[in-house]
């Protein structure tokens, strides 16, 4: 029996898919192919945290080792959530609610491992396709299933091919209908979401 | 008959479909929905024009009457175009070269019927419903038609009333999967086009 309100069965499961995203900024390599931690961007959080609010992402993940990073992270958020900012423009500040900066990709696992008592299915993604790829028709099902996911999406010129390897899941490119295929990692969260999450 | 190489038929005819989009600085709302003219966002200029290039739009124009804002794109975008920025990441070139900037939206209009001997239906985006909005599945099909399209962007708290009244239709709002919706524009954009376009 499910309570019209909250979405929520009688049992506390409740329906709505059960997907994380995660911004990784390390390990992402940079336009060589080394591997980097690539600096914060101010836009990604505010971009990304809408769009995750606007298609019920359960949180948005902000990966960074660095800690003048997270620092960063944590003043941009505070602005808005419990500054002047937070009053003038309360939709940002509902959206970067959603935002937990951590360490590590690994942090992130055992943290909605401990929240959802099951470890999340991992699905990386990456503009190459790879034998374990998966369409987005395929992960919309998934998300059926009521099992924890979390997406990872990389910055500067992608996620580190370590990381890519050891995700469960890769997410087939997206392919707009051109040869071109660079867009920025908000727009192809945006897109992703949508594909995913949005009404039929 | 189609040249398989550029798609073009004989006739001069393209069957790609013939979408230009533009953001509007002007007239668009504050949070209080007095008109006025809004500041360029740098990131707009790349993030939507690396979606339209990937969507294979025709063009995108950045329309704003202000002097200092015009010349401010000029130079962000001769940056990446003429300058150090086009060779070190020439993707980015390839984007930003869709970008024209103009004056008024009925610059705009003029310009696209000139080159397209078709004066061109122009679609509005809104937040909210209108007796004219159209689904994306209609707006698809539309395009389908070979006729020019002007999809008009927003910036700030969106387009002024006024020409959102005076637009051939409005597009239906863009649904996530809860009550928030505060996409940024840059999101919206990449949304709308994998709607509008994207390989199904």
């Amino acid at each position: 029996m499910r309570n019209k309100q909250t979405g929520e069965q009688a049992n506390g499961q409740t329906d709505m898919p059960k997907l994380y995203v995660a911004l990784t900024h390390y390990p992402v390599v940079n336009k060589k192919g080394n591997v980097i931690a690539s600096a914060l961007t101010n836009l990604d959080l505010h971009d990304i945290s809408r769009a995750a609010k606007t298609y019920g992402l359960k949180s948005f993940f902000v990966v960074t080792p660095l800690e003048d990073q997270k620092e960063l992270a944590e003043r941009i958020i505070s602005h808005w959530t419990d500054g002047f900012g937070g009053v003038y423009n309360p939709h940002r500040r509902n959206a970067l609610e959603l935002i937990r900066i951590r360490d590590s990709l690994s942090a992130v696992y055992e943290e909605v491992a401990a929240e959802e008592k099951s470890y999340p299915v991992t699905v990386a993604t990456c503009a190459r396709k790879y034998p374990t790829s998966i369409s987005y028709k395929e992960f919309r099902a998934m998300l059926d299933s009521g099992k924890p996911y979390v997406l990872i999406l990389g910055t500067a010129w992608g996620l580190a091919e370590e990381f890519i390897s050891e995700a469960d899941y890769v997410l087939e490119p997206i392919a707009g209908n051109s040869d071109y295929n660079h867009l920025s990692v908000r727009s192809a969260a945006a897109i992703i979401f949508d594909r995913l999450l949005g009404k039929k």
